[in-house]
């Protein structure tokens, strides 16, 4: 009997073969000897659901497809799903459908965790299967399961990463080439890294959703990708960059989550000035990095690709064989832990550090009469340079440039500072405002 | 009948309480309510197992501690025994005999799983329980969960790293501050990097130990630490690291473990040059770093603190909640996959680069005459430099020092042109040889 069932396969149903499933799909066929030495029974791919039979795709993958993914998934002899197909709609149908056909889950849909989790997630439970999910987030870089599985003895502080590869690749050629944000955009498109419709990236809401998973991990608690604070890099301009070098810093895209002082979490994602002696700082291109800081281990780093076809399909296949060895044993994993019930505070409420930029006329008493704004709001500067306005032409002769950091500030005792600011008789140009993250 | 069982806390006896283990129950006594949640039971710290009763310790612990470490095992009623006692034969018996009494084991003995691993994990297996130990290989630092899971699916090619952090932190000193081995093994003492007697570190030991642990994990087979080939720091010269600094590079010790062609692996630590655009040039002091390629993932880095008490008791605690959880649940983890059966090369297999130094009469003819030996031995020369002495009054004149890197050569050729330099009556001094890693 033992042997009959060892050898059974494990029967896998692929939903989406995009770069990624194409990835996968080619792990699993040609590794087959290797991932069942690892899993104690062999895996059998039964069908790949796609859109679009006519695409053309590797010539093994062909007597598999499928246009009928609800068909597939509802077979009821599927052990374990992989959804790639991305979206919320569809793919949560898709999920359920599988839960409920007795299946275990691997998704890379970070926006449908982040968005529905609180529901997808107790229902893997009450169906006993196993939910995955280590693509979502960073790519290749396993901290998924790091976080919920080899830290989870610690008390979390902060998880602070670089988790989107598209704004990463833009920023970092508009720091090591000067390029302004249209330009490397431009730049990025051309070389795959950038989606003709760049808004998940550029503004935010790839990172956002990364943000509410790992946060939600980080605390043990349920943070929906929609409580995430959210800004963009669109609005970057050159002299944004130029100014944070001069700080010794360079400019970020983070997603940040934070425990605070009164139990509340923090959880954003914005641009912000990272000094050069941060580890995060050198992390260039298409990579992604999480940097953890916890109570007993003290700061961890995590650098990897982000994206892109394989290093994607190495963190399913890694949760493939995770969740097929469960499924051989009868087992599943640990559930997600969500037992503290952090509330997701203001914005208002964080404290961190900020650097601004503006133009004031250039008089004695100037000087004087901003840093009186800050002590009225009891933000402490930390530095203050007065810089010549880069193209005289343009502005009046008697401006100048003020760049300011401070020391650690509520975000609500700044906004109010900035609005005084701004209605200042002496400030003549927006201020410029970004957070300091990693001092 | 379910309250009651999930109300039952689970028992665990701790072995050793050294500086790890005092924090590893600190975080067992003062985070209890958390780790309770997180695992859906509560933990009840049952005893303490010491050598000395009347050191001094923390007086939370003192009702707990025994002498008796076989008796605290042998209870029969403990479901996690943490052994933090280190060393090789007691460790051993007291694990054994934690698994005859159908307890689990979270361990951080890399000496003894490197030396005893082929009969460990198989005893763990037939007694139905876990052994699990992330502490064992770079402290705080997620790798043994990452390989073994998250990388399941992929075929990894090279695990590279700095697993000793006192090594690090000497080699690091001699690199910034132009210290000699001895001075700075000193500073190394004095700040409680290195122990009285150092040799397990700086010999390599402690590393070919992870080296093997590393290489059993990531290449699904049997590594000994004795079959780990191993050289230390203690022969690295300030002129070494200088040599180094001029070819961009700085010297680690490395632990590495990669593919071979043939299917075999190389599991080797020694001193290496790196160099600086490579991840692993830029961990300093007592911080450890792993680097991981795999097929599809890439390139992988992990980095965080390598040792001491705080950040190795986070890597315990972790294991004792994941091994928890699984007896909370009534199953065990996965096993050790070591199917693969490959076996180790000897080190003349290695295929990788050399940097030799050596010093050559300065007259014409020499240089050609040295590049023949490389030719005749096939090995290609990347670069030769021709150096001034730098203590002319210590040596004859007419010598100058050479420095060359090779490309890819075998082991097996590079020792015979070694020898063959070595007794040419134009070297005229030791020749002195690295490899050189991470290119």
């Amino acid at each position: 009997m033992e042997m009959t069932q060892m050898n059974e396969p494990l029967k896998v149903a692929l939903l989406g073969c995009g770069v990624v499933g194409t990835q996968v799909a080619r792990l699993i066929l040609e590794q087959g000897d290797d991932l069942t030495a690892r899993i104690g029974r062999p895996l059998e791919l039964v069908g790949i659901a796609v859109r679009n039979l006519d695409r053309p795709r590797p010539e093994m993958l062909r007597p598999l497809l499928t246009t009928d993914a609800d068909a597939l998934v509802a077979r009821g002899d599927i052990d374990v799903v992989i959804e790639l197909i991305g979206g919320v709609a569809d793919a949560g149908r898709l999920i359920r459908s599988a839960f409920e056909h007795g299946a275990s889950v691997v998704t890379a849909n970070k926006a449908l965790l982040a968005s529905e989790g609180e529901t997808i997630f107790p229902a893997a439970e009450r169906a006993g299967v196993d939910l995955y999910y280590e693509a979502a987030v960073a790519g290749a870089i396993p901290i998924i399961r790091p976080l919920r599985e080899s830290l989870v003895g610690d008390a979390i502080q902060v998880v602070m990463g670089i988790v989107n590869g598209t704004t990463n690749y833009i920023l970092d050629k508009m720091t090591t080439e000067g390029l302004d944000y249209q330009t490397a955009l431009v730049q990025a498109k051309d070389l795959g890294y950038a989606e003709a419709d760049p808004t998940a990236d550029v503004e935010g809401f790839d990172a956002a959703a990364k943000a509410a998973l790992l946060a939600s991990i980080a605390f043990h608690t349920k943070v929906r990708g929609d409580s995430v604070h959210r800004e963009g890099i669109t609005h970057i301009v050159p002299d944004d960059i130029r100014a944070a070098r001069d700080l010794d810093c360079v400019i970020k895209l983070l997603a940040v989550a934070n425990l605070l002082d009164d139990g509340r979490i923090s959880v954003r994602v914005h641009p912000a000035l990272v000094p050069n002696s941060h580890p995060l700082a050198s992390v260039g291109g298409a990579y992604n990095a999480i940097f953890v800081e916890a109570a007993a281990a003290g700061r961890l780093m995590f650098v990897g690709p982000g994206a892109g076809g394989a290093p994607t399909a190495s963190a399913v296949v890694g949760d493939l064989v995770t969740v097929a060895r469960n499924r051989a044993r009868g087992v599943v994993g640990p559930r997600q832990s969500l037992y503290t019930d952090r509330q997701v505070a203001p914005m208002g409420a964080l404290q961190t550090r900020y650097f601004l930029r503006f133009r004031v006329t250039d008089e004695p008493g100037v000087l004087a009469a901003v840093a009186g704004v800050f002590a009225r709001h009891q933000i402490s500067v930390q530095t203050v340079r007065q810089m010549p306005v880069d193209n005289a032409a343009l502005v009046a002769r008697d401006t100048a440039e003020l760049r300011m950091t401070t020391h650690l500030a509520t975000e609500d005792a700044m906004l109010v500072c900035l609005a005084e600011l701004r209605a200042s008789p002496q400030v003549r140009s927006e201020v410029r405002f970004i957070r300091v993250e990693g001092l």
